[in-house]
């Protein structure tokens, strides 16, 4: 893809990433994925025409982040009754995909729901499905919606924390247009400092073992011609050592009923280092990723990932003499037959979070009262 | 180089690792290296005939690790003496090479002392050149007493702090056998609780963006048949949660007086969360890597990388169509013109160190007075 900043000129905003749309040709409607899984090195699509390839695509991380998730989870549902498969199947490999990401499960209901409410009142399968559709378009919507606004909390809370601008943001793992029918949790708000003048820099860390960070943020970041530098996971310590770090603003899987937060693995060091650090550690997540039935970190079940993702190393842009061979191929760098601990997540205690920030408003200090305050007030606001 | 563990007979002990030696073929004196940028799929030994060579090998991290760079940094002056080179500008090029190793400079300088000193006594080149190589034989011989000492009382310190045994510890980067002329700093204490049973699990830092945790210390471990588990840096704060580390255990590159430990970039993030989880954070190190001229961490130089170790990955065993075209050629990961921020080291402040492990003994707590009698009684043993 070369260098984003050359393709818009300075002060231009980018095109909108088509993360995932809806489409309907003549062979039938299928969805449609910017396959993340090569990022930066290409920008190739993913069409899904069935529930299966959808679940892969899933499992592979080719669509990922916790609010993408469930308009994909909707959609699906869409695509199987759209196609006339059978929705219940369709709905249980969906919501079985990945168990730690709440918002999957949540979009899987949402268009299930729809559909059957139809199915009940006396809909055929066409109305039924287009019940579905319109569920995951409202979806889509709403999330594009609640971009805009954690954005603007965000960046109110920022502005109360550390007034003046000037903030040297650290992020990790991948928050943006790509996790989000908008433009996304944690970077939106450090994009809309950006866009007021008030990010000196964004600080990304790499994230392993797939680097959304080195691969995703970074090329969001570029395309929108943020100041930003990338680092190790574990150089972050320095930074914050050397008073480097005004603020950490991280995205959220699942928020348990006390204020437990579930993230991309390496939130809870950078939690700890920020408490140390006297550095405040935020949390940027839509309502729907708040999980009242889980009511606390412990309960909240941690998706373990194949050993191979560390034991190997996956170069999205390797092509071996001139074809794509080597796309997505491992390339051993421990010796054979090492194990690896590869949790997909880790858990923040509330302790350690100085703010969650939602479309309906920030909280500080985190607590399950409040938490559950701020839940009852979007119920408020969808049911009114 | 395959699963070692079916190298060995169980119970067995591995050869030691041909990690530097001093050859005198028909062609002349030279120092081989096993290169350990190939490791684990490749065991290939670099032949340096001379001094800008042995640079290169130290800057590539061919041969790395604080003891073993005293070791090349002596043997580069023997070197140098025994070809005929310019002998001071053989130990300018290698203090130079890596300005946070403390241990590089004063081999150099143990080296150089001998040869001077024979020089000044009336010595011909040749017997000079001998008296630089006795002194790296003995700082060799030295290095392999002093690792046996910090097994042994690094294991003496695990037994106070830990008794019973089962230990469950957190390393970082790579301290064993190929940092070393023995058996190396943290590693060899590991190895001594494997050996006398009271090892249950060696947890072992991939250590980006080398990734010398995950290519050489998993190559140490699968050797001698201890039971390790690799995991991505920033996993590492969910095996503390988990309760899952009972000591950390790493190496240094530089102390300063104050207790200081600039380490491998990583070490830090870990002192934090260990004393967040009150987990002992215990460092190994021989006496000469205090440099008791250096007040306090801010006065450590910390080496700075280029960003491309992070903007693009090296894969060591990585092989184009059967050539080795490949190796050591970087892959992009992250869009092109990132900019990456590349410490090769941190600085952990004393009051997150439990205890500094040497071959005199361990101290604890780590204070300036304590590192200032250690070293005394280091001075005393090397007089007597």
């Amino acid at each position: 893809m070369a260098d984003q900043d050359a393709q818009f000129p300075a002060g231009a905003e980018p095109p909108a990433l088509p993360t995932l749309r809806w489409e309907e040709p003549p062979e039938g409607p299928v969805l449609v994925l910017l396959d993340q899984t090569r990022l930066p090195a290409q920008e190739v699509e993913l069409v899904c025409t069935d529930v299966p390839a959808l679940v892969q695509a899933i499992q592979s991380l080719a669509v990922r982040g916790a609010p993408v998730l469930g308009l994909a989870g909707a959609y699906g549902v869409a695509l199987a009754a759209a196609r006339g498969y059978d929705v219940d199947e369709a709905v249980g490999l969906l919501e079985r995909a990945r168990p730690t990401a709440v918002n999957l499960g949540s979009g899987v209901r949402h268009a299930a729901a729809a559909y059957r409410a139809a199915v009940e009142k006396g809909a055929d399968s066409g109305r039924a499905a287009a019940a579905a559709l319109a569920a995951a378009r409202e979806l889509h919507r709403a999330d594009a919606e609640a971009s805009v606004r954690m954005a603007a909390h965000g960046l109110a809370l920022l502005e109360e924390l550390l007034p003046g601008g000037g903030h040297r943001i650290l992020t990790h793992c991948n928050t943006g247009a790509l996790v989000s029918g908008g433009e996304g949790t944690a970077f939106a708000v450090a994009l809309a400092a950006h866009r007021t003048g008030r990010l000196r820099r964004l600080w990304v860390d790499e994230t392993r073992p797939l680097l959304q960070g080195a691969r995703l943020t970074t090329y969001e970041a570029a395309r929108h011609g943020m100041a930003y530098t990338l680092l190790t996971d574990n150089a972050a310590g320095s930074l914050f050592a050397a008073g480097e770090v005004d603020a950490v603003l991280i995205g959220a899987d699942r928020i348990a009923a006390d204020g437990s937060v579930a993230n991309k693995v390496g939130s809870y060091p950078l939690a700890v280092l920020a408490k140390y650090h006297h550095v405040p550690f935020i949390v940027v997540a839509p309502v729907t990723t708040v999980d009242l039935g889980t009511p606390d970190g412990a309960s909240i079940e941690v998706e373990q990932r194949s050993g191979q993702e560390v034991t190997e190393f996956t170069v999205p842009s390797v092509s071996v003499a001139g074809s794509d061979a080597g796309i997505g191929v491992g390339m051993p760098v421990a010796p054979l037959g090492t194990q690896a601990y590869n949790p997909a997540f880790d858990v923040t205690p509330p302790e350690l979070v100085t703010a969650i920030v939602t479309e309906q408003g920030a909280i500080s200090p985190v607590t399950g009262a409040a938490l559950a305050e701020l839940c009852a007030r979007s119920r408020q606001v969808t049911i009114s």
